[in-house]
Order: C-alpha cells, then structure tokens, then sequence
C-alpha cells in the first residue's frame, strides 16, 4: 500500500528490488518481488562486492544488489529502499551522499494507552512493547530524517517533500551551476 | 508579491521586519515596513549585540534586530528573513541551525539568449550582466539549498516543502523523541 501510493507521487524514482536465496512463494515474480538466486550466487555476490548491504536471517540471505540501484542512479532516477536498520548503515557506509529516513512510530505514551485500553496484554508484555518501540527510536539518531508513520497519506507526503527538497540541496546541485557559468562566460 | 504569497501557504511563520536609520517614506507604517529608528539607536543596537545581521549603505543603516525574532523563535515560529549574502553570512555565525537558501536566476545561457534577442544591450554591457549573474551564482556555495526564482509559484513552492523537510530532520526532532522516551519507561 505505502509502496503503491509512493510510487503513483514519484513517477522518476524506482524501488529497489531485493535479492534473496529464500524459495519463491506462489505468486512471486522474480525480478519483480524479489531476485530469487542460489546461496552460491548470493555468496559470490558478496565476495565480488556486489551487494549494497546484505544479512542472514536463519538459513537465508538478504540484499541489495549494487547493480540495478547503479542502473537506476546512472539513468537519473531516485533509488528508494525500505530495509532494516543494520542494512542502513551498510548503505550509509558505501552512499554517504544518501538520504536516510526513519519511519517512527505515533507517540509512544499514545500508543501505550491504545495497548492498555484495548486490555488484551500484560502490563509486562507492554513494558516489553515499549522497550522495543523506544530502543527503535533510539536508532533515529543514525538517520537524517524522522517521518511519524501515524498516516500512510501524510507519513507518504513528508517523505516526497524530503525527497524533493533534498535534489535542492547546494552540495548536489553546484556542480551543475558551476558548469552553466563555465558554458556562458 | 513573493511575500504575499509565501504568507498566504504558511501559518506559522514570519516574516522578519528590518530595522533602518532612513526616513520613512509616505505610506511606510513603523513595526510593519520597518523600525525606524536614530541613528544613536541603531548604533547602541549593535554596540550591545542586538543586531542579528546588519550593513551600512550610503549613510543609513539597515537590519535584523535580534529582539523580534529571538520572540518569534519562542513561540514556536519559523522566522523567514529576506536578506543580501554579506547578511546571511552574519546570520550564518550566529545561527548555525537557521537554514540557508540561495535564490538563483534561471539558466544562465538562456538569460543571454534572452537579452541579446531583446536587442537593447550592447556585447559589453551583456558580458557585465554575466558575469555579475556568474559571481552571485558563486556565493551559492555558501549557502544550503539553491532555488531556481523562474516562477515565483514555483519558487515559492520549492521553499516550502524545504522548510517543512527541515523541521523532520533528527537532528532538530530527536530532544522531543528522547524526551517521549524517558516519560513512558
């Protein structure tokens, strides 16, 4: 759904498609849902310095390969990820010219009476919950931006006004200028 | 007319009101158009670091008291000054989290067209006007974000969506997080 409404704002900007050794689901298309490749091709992926950023959960691996993102990014277009804090940091690593935005959760006293009204957990599993919710937030500091994701519509709005404002930014935009005055003078 | 306009999108700002040693001019409302003030006054404004920005022009004296805005910042509004590169300098010093943008011409090749078209300048007085265009473009650098001033609707927009891009970024938000977080554990 995010992806859907983000996608009909942004006509020049592409998601990234993920790469992973998990077995296709009924229904998954590769190079659509996922890149569906071998641990051997995912391992010399690695090896070859292939992926952006990259993790294993269980007995599978997840990533970004390098080259659709450079694909993309050399025709001009935006490359927007949605991946894990630890794969941020990978990402952060080999793009520092990259925008990094952390979807927040609303209000976390908000959200604790939501859980205690609602009256279906523990005082301990809240505890737990909110624990969770602030080590996450936590995490924020590592971002440059921090989108409350309360609305899809308006969390979809912020994240297009960063996207646009930041191609105004001067570091990304002298070079250019630099250029036009050398063309006139 | 850009004022109006910015006005009109944004609530919760303000523009700055300048302070000046000139006379007023008929129909000039002291407060709105500027504070007009002695020149004693002016000059104890900056001998007391009550001035934000400020430049001599000719035998007057024009700028940004800090009194006005330091209000404005307090009560939880954006302050938007207007102000020439030697001024934004200033304010850059003293306020290192204000943000900067640079208004540029459009495309500089396309001024030229434009003017030689026009017919009404001679080469020299063009290549003048270039190179004053060129030497403005330079300060860009100094600057945060760099805005195209083609269409005033435009340019008026592209400054919106940075100021509202800029009140997401962590570094101006994460106090408030820090502060959610220690009130619900």
């Amino acid at each position: 759904m995010r992806q859907a409404m983000l996608e009909d704002e942004f006509r020049d900007f592409q998601y990234s498609v993920s790469m992973t050794t998990r077995k296709p689901r009924p229904g998954e298309v590769n190079g659509r849902d996922y890149y569906f490749v071998s641990k051997a091709e995912f391992e010399d992926n690695i090896k070859n310095d292939q992926m952006l950023e990259y993790a294993r959960y269980v007995d599978n691996y997840y990533g970004t390969p390098l080259k659709y993102v450079n694909q993309t990014l050399d025709e001009g277009r935006d490359v927007l990820l949605e991946i894990e804090v630890n794969g941020a940091r990978q990402v952060r690593e080999k793009c520092p010219d990259g925008v990094f935005i952390f979807l927040t959760p609303p209000d976390l006293g908000e959200l604790r009476q939501r859980i205690e009204k609602r009256g279906t957990d523990d005082e301990a599993t809240i505890d737990k919950r909110m624990d969770k919710a602030a080590a996450e937030i936590k995490m924020m500091a590592h971002y440059d931006y921090a989108v409350v994701n309360d609305q899809v519509d308006l969390a979809v709005q912020r994240i297009e006004k960063i996207i646009e404002s930041e191609h105004l930014r001067v570091d990304r935009v002298l070079d250019r200028y630099e250029k036009m005055i050398g063309a006139v003078k």
